[in-house]
C-alpha cells in the first residue's frame, strides 16, 4: 500500500506533517512518499502539478492532501494557479465522489454561530459530484456576444452540463451511504431553471428505484441554502452537483462553527481516494504552528477506512481525537475559556499518545 | 402613476390585499390595476403570464407581485410552471438589478438562529444581477455528449455567460447604492474555475475605478456562503450574479430569523420596477389568514421610493412597521412569548392604523 503524501502552501506542511505522524505511530505495514504540489510546486518546477506529483498520485492508493493557494499567486495565469492542482488530480484521478462530512462535537457545541440547540448533535453527509458539472464543461472562454442583451459586446461563457452515467454513479454512492446512516437522501438541484437540474432530478429519481428503503427529497438550491440555516439537523445525506455542493458543504461546515475539525474523501469508482481538511491554506496562519490539524488527521482516518481498508485502525484515530478533545486541548481556532491552548504540534503528539 | 398588481398564488392573494390596504389609505394619486400570475394565471387562461398580464405590467410604472408556486403544478412543463411568470417579466421588462436588503429587526433578534451578538443590527444589501447568467444563456437542452467523461450517452447543459455591459451596469448599480450606505462593495465571483466570473471580477474591478470612495473586495461565492454565517455583519454591500445571487440572498434573509419581513425590488434602467417579498408562496398555509404581510407592505414602501418617486409615503410605512413591530403585534412565523400574535389583516389594519 502506497500513500502520496501532498502538503502543499500555506499551514499545509504543518498539518500533514502531525497526520503523518499519526500514521506512522499507528505502525501499519505502508509506504508514504511525497511531492510538491500548488504554489510550492510552482515555485520549484514552474507548474503547480508537475508530471512528477500527478504520477505519484496516479500509482499510490491514496493521497493525503494539505491544502494550496496564497494570495501572492492570484495574478498568475490562470492555469498555473495553485488550485489548478487539486482541479487537475480531481480529474485525471477521476475523483467523482466527494465526501463531505458536517459534524458538530459536543465539546465544540460553542464555536457554531447558530444556537447550540440547532447544531448540538449535528452530522450530516455532503455528497458532492466532484468531476462534471460547470467545473469542467467545454465550450468556455471569450468572445464577442452574437446575441443576448448586448450583441457585438465582450462576453465570457462557461458550460454546465451532466450526462446521464455521470448523475447514476453519484446518485448511487448517495443511497448506499445513506442505508449506512438514517437512509434520508435529499437532492439538491435547480430544475425551475436548469436543463441540467431537470436532467439530474429525473435520474435521481430513475435510480431511487432501486433504493426504496431510502427516503428521497428533492430541494432546490436555494431553499437548500435557507435549510442548512433554519434546521440543519433535518438532513441526513446531501448528494448535488460540483458548483452547488462546492457552495453548500462550505456553508454546512462553517455552520459547525468548527472547520478546522473537518476531514473530506473524494473517491474514483476503484475507490483511489484523495483527503484533505475542509478547510483551506490559511496563509495569514501559516508557520506560526497554531493551525488546527484534526481536519488532516480524521481525513487520514477517512483514507484509512476508505482506501486502505483499515477500518480497525481509522477508528483508533477518531476514538484518540475525541479522547483529546475530553482531555480539554484545543488550538486556537477552537478555543474557549476553561480548556488548555495548544499549538499544531502538540496536538498531533497528543493525538498519538492517546492513540 | 400606474400600479399592476399581481397576487399570485398560495398566500400572495392574502399578503398582497394587505399591501393594496395600505397604498389606499395613503391616499396618492395613483390607479391600480390587477391581473391573474402564475398557477393562477395558468388554471385560468392555460398560460402563467398570459398576454394581458404581460401587457399590464409593461404598462405600469411599477408591478405589486405576491408569490407564484404550488406543489401541484410540479408535473406540468416546464414552460407553464408558475415561476416562469417570474422568469418572464424580467427578461421582458429587463429587470437587472434586483435590490435584496437582509435587515434583522432589533424586536426579532430571536427568530434568528444565529447567536444575537452575531445578528443585532445586521443590516446588508444583496444585489443581485437578473436577467442574465446561466438562468437565460443559450443554447441548453438535453442532446448526446461527444466529449467529456461518457461520450455518446445523454446529457443536459445549460450556458453561464455575462458580457461586459450587463457586468458594468449592475457593479455601477451596486457602488452607487454603497455610497449611500457604509461604502464598502463585496463583489462575489468564482473566478478560480470559471471564465465568466474572472471576467465579472475584470470588469467590476474597472467599474471600481470611478468610485475611489468606496471600498472593493472580492470574495468567492464558497468563502461568502461560509463568511454569511460566520461573521455577517461584516458585509455592506454585496454584488453578484444570477445564479450565486440566488443562493446567497436566500441565504442571507434566513439568517436574520424573519424572512417574513424582508422586501425586495427588482429594478430596469428606467427605473421601472417590479417589488416582492423575498420569501414565497408558502401553500401549506395559504387561505389560513396566518401569513405575514409585512414584507409585501414594506415592497410597497420600495416601490414607492424607488419607482414612483415618493420617498415620504415610504418612510411613512416603514416608520408604520417599526410601530406595529414596537406595539408587540406579531405573525406567527415571528411570533415569541411575551407579544401578541395576530392574523394577515390584523397585521395590515394595525399598519394602516400606525401610518
Ligand atoms: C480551490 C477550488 C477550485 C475548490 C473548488 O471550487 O472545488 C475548493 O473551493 C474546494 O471546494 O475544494
Ligand atoms: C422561482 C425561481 C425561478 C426564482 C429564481 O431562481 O430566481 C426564485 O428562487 C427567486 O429567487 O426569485
Amino acid at each position: 500500500m502506497k500513500i502520496a503524501v501532498l502538503p502543499g502552501d500555506g499551514i499545509g506542511t504543518e498539518i500533514v506533517s502531525e497526520a503523518v505522524k499519526v500514521l506512522e505511530a499507528l505502525d501499519l505495514n505502508f509506504e508514504m512518499e511525497s511531492a510538491l504540489v500548488g504554489g510550492a510546486a510552482y515555485e520549484a518546477h514552474g507548474h503547480p502539478l508537475p508530471e512528477s506529483t500527478l504520477k505519484l498520485a496516479k500509482e499510490a492508493d491514496a493521497i493525503l492532501f494539505g491544502a494550496v493557494g496564497d494570495w501572492k499567486y492570484d495574478k498568475l495565469d490562470r492555469p498555473l494557479r495553485p488550485e489548478q492542482a487539486i482541479l487537475g488530480l480531481r480529474k485525471n484521478l477521476g475523483l467523482f465522489a466527494n465526501f463531505r462530512p458536517a459534524i458538530c462535537y459536543e465539546q465544540l457545541v460553542g464555536a457554531s454561530s447558530l444556537k447550540p440547540e440547532l447544531i448540538a448533535g449535528l452530522d450530516i453527509l455532503i455528497i458532492r459530484e466532484l468531476t462534471g458539472d460547470i467545473y469542467f464543461g467545454q465550450p468556455r472562454g471569450r468572445r464577442v456576444a452574437t446575441d443576448g442583451h448586448f450583441p457585438g459586446a465582450e462576453e465570457a461563457f462557461d458550460t454546465m452540463r451532466y450526462s446521464r452515467p455521470e448523475i447514476e454513479r453519484i446518485a448511487h454512492v448517495a443511497f448506499q451511504a445513506a442505508r449506512k446512516r438514517n437512509k434520508k437522501v435529499t437532492s439538491v438541484d435547480k430544475a425551475n431553471v436548469l436543463e441540467t437540474f431537470q436532467f439530474w432530478k429525473d435520474v435521481v429519481t430513475d435510480v431511487h428505484k432501486e433504493y426504496p428503503d431510502v427516503e428521497l427529497q428533492h430541494m432546490y438550491v436555494d431553499n437548500a441554502a435557507m435549510q442548512l440555516v433554519k434546521a440543519p439537523k433535518a438532513f441526513d445525506v446531501v448528494v448535488t452537483g460540483n458548483m452547488f455542493g462546492d457552495i453548500l458543504s462550505d456553508e454546512a461546515s462553517m455552520l459547525t462553527g468548527s472547520i478546522g475539525m473537518l476531514p473530506s474523501a473524494s473517491l474514483n469508482s476503484s475507490n483511489q481516494g484523495l483527503y484533505e481538511p475542509s478547510h483551506g491554506s490559511a496563509p495569514d496562519i501559516a508557520g506560526k504552528g497554531v493551525a488546527n490539524p484534526l481536519a488532516t488527521i480524521l481525513s487520514a482516518a477517512m483514507m484509512l477506512r476508505f482506501s486502505l481498508n483499515q477500518e480497525a485502525a481509522a477508528q483508533r484515530i477518531e476514538a484518540a481525537v475525541q479522547k483529546v478533545l475530553a482531555q480539554g486541548l484545543r488550538t486556537p481556532d477552537i478555543y474557549s475559556e476553561g480548556t488548555t491552548k495548544v499549538g499544531t504540534a502538540q496536538m498531533g503528539d497528543a493525538v498519538v499518545k492517546a492513540l
